[in-house]
């Protein structure tokens, strides 16, 4: 018996998401846990470091699987991606230690929201990127984004009202680049509340567009009020980018 | 009435190439025709600078179209993009000269051809790009592209047989850039024969995968002989980018 750490690719147009669901079997882990059962010739389990919603991407998506065939992390890689639809791409694979954990272990993470802010919207790019026309006001958004840095309750950029566990959590930098008319807004952070990178895109979005003052989000963080926060802005512009590990699993 | 000249970018993935066709309405031109048609109330009818095959993508397609209603071109656009499908869109519209015809005032074309050449496929550039994991030789391929470039007879990399007209064109030049694994083949010619570029390209990848040498390209120009040439490269890596005219028309 092996443990190996897969990190994969995937666009997530087609899916409903990473987490298997119960009547359907579109969802990323659905695919790759068929491919590895039908490998293994045994039902088999694979845990993520993280669930992405439907229509979310992943170009650094990790998680491991317990395997006893004697294929090797490589054929492994090569069997999946002989196998798997041309939408999801294993782009490493390697034997990691049998303690070695996807979700329990990762120390930080990255998620990088594409936004398109063009005249026109562009036909390569649609499902990538959040097309918004009118011009966003980049200083506004950065100004806010260093507000929202660093360790808080982040409550209010939430959307499951009933978190039983901590709420707090640590943004270490969130980076706004601008090339030509594309925007990216690069969050990294130790762990990230359901909806929280969506919603705090929303919020940067309607600071962008003059619907609130860049101020307001001290006001979201203290009275940990979703309400306050802006909309929860679409799928398709989000990537988890990279999930990170202490050196001893890398 | 009057004659506007319109540059789109379309995403040819789904389509059955640009020219309308007898059985089939599931073309780019009979996409446009269908709604400009319904715009004006009439039977309209369009005319490309060129003809993009099956899967063949384009970021400057032009057309022109004779228009007889008030709209003007910004508001032809605008209409246009609220109801044509998300993987087509114009990006300019200008009234034009009544004389301005899109094919045959069109001094020159510009098409690039983008190769992955890398490990493993990117699942967010799958459509756009042609996947060769073998490691390419681009010395080779570039020492192919400078013989290549000039005044030639071009009927040995065209797939007609019968082309009653002449197949000479200028390719004024072949670049070939990269960055990081991604392989960029940009033509710039006169005018291109039918599945010219395609044929070009798969040439070039012949020579950068050693299997012949970059001199082989001056006996298919002299022999003119299309078996001599290489494969046709498929139509998905393939872009129309570019449409020149002479600065009366632009």
């Amino acid at each position: 018996m092996k443990n190996v750490k897969i990190t994969l690719a995937y666009d997530g147009s087609r899916y409903d998401g990473w987490q298997k669901q119960g009547n359907t079997e579109n969802t990323i882990q659905g695919k790759l846990e068929a491919l590895l059962s039908k490998m293994e010739g045994r039902e088999t389990e694979i845990v993520g470091a993280g669930r992405t919603d439907a229509g979310v991407h992943a170009r650094g998506q990790v998680f491991h699987v317990k395997l006893s065939g004697d294929k090797s992390a490589r054929e492994v890689m090569e069997y999946m991606n002989q196998y798997l639809p041309a939408d999801i791409r294993v782009t490493e694979a390697k034997e990691a230690d049998m303690r070695f954990h996807s979700r329990y272990q990762a120390v930080g993470k990255k998620y990088l929201y594409c936004i398109h802010n063009g005249r026109v919207s562009d036909p390569f790019k649609r499902k990538y990127q959040y097309f918004i026309p009118e011009k966003l006001d980049l200083e506004a958004m950065r100004q806010a984004a260093g507000l929202l840095a660093g360790t808080w309750d982040f409550q209010g950029f939430c959307a499951n009202k009933r978190m039983k566990k901590s709420t707090v959590r640590t943004l270490y930098e969130i980076t706004i680049t601008a090339c030509g008319d594309e925007i990216e807004i690069l969050y990294h952070g130790n762990g990230f509340l359901y909806h929280m990178v969506r919603i705090l895109t929303g919020t940067l979005i309607e600071v962008g567009q003059g619907l609130r003052r860049p101020e307001t989000v001290k006001e979201i963080l203290e009275k940990r009020d979703r309400q306050k926060a802006g909309f929860t802005a679409p799928a398709h512009g989000l990537f988890l980018l990279e999930v990170e590990y202490d050196s001893l699993f890398n």
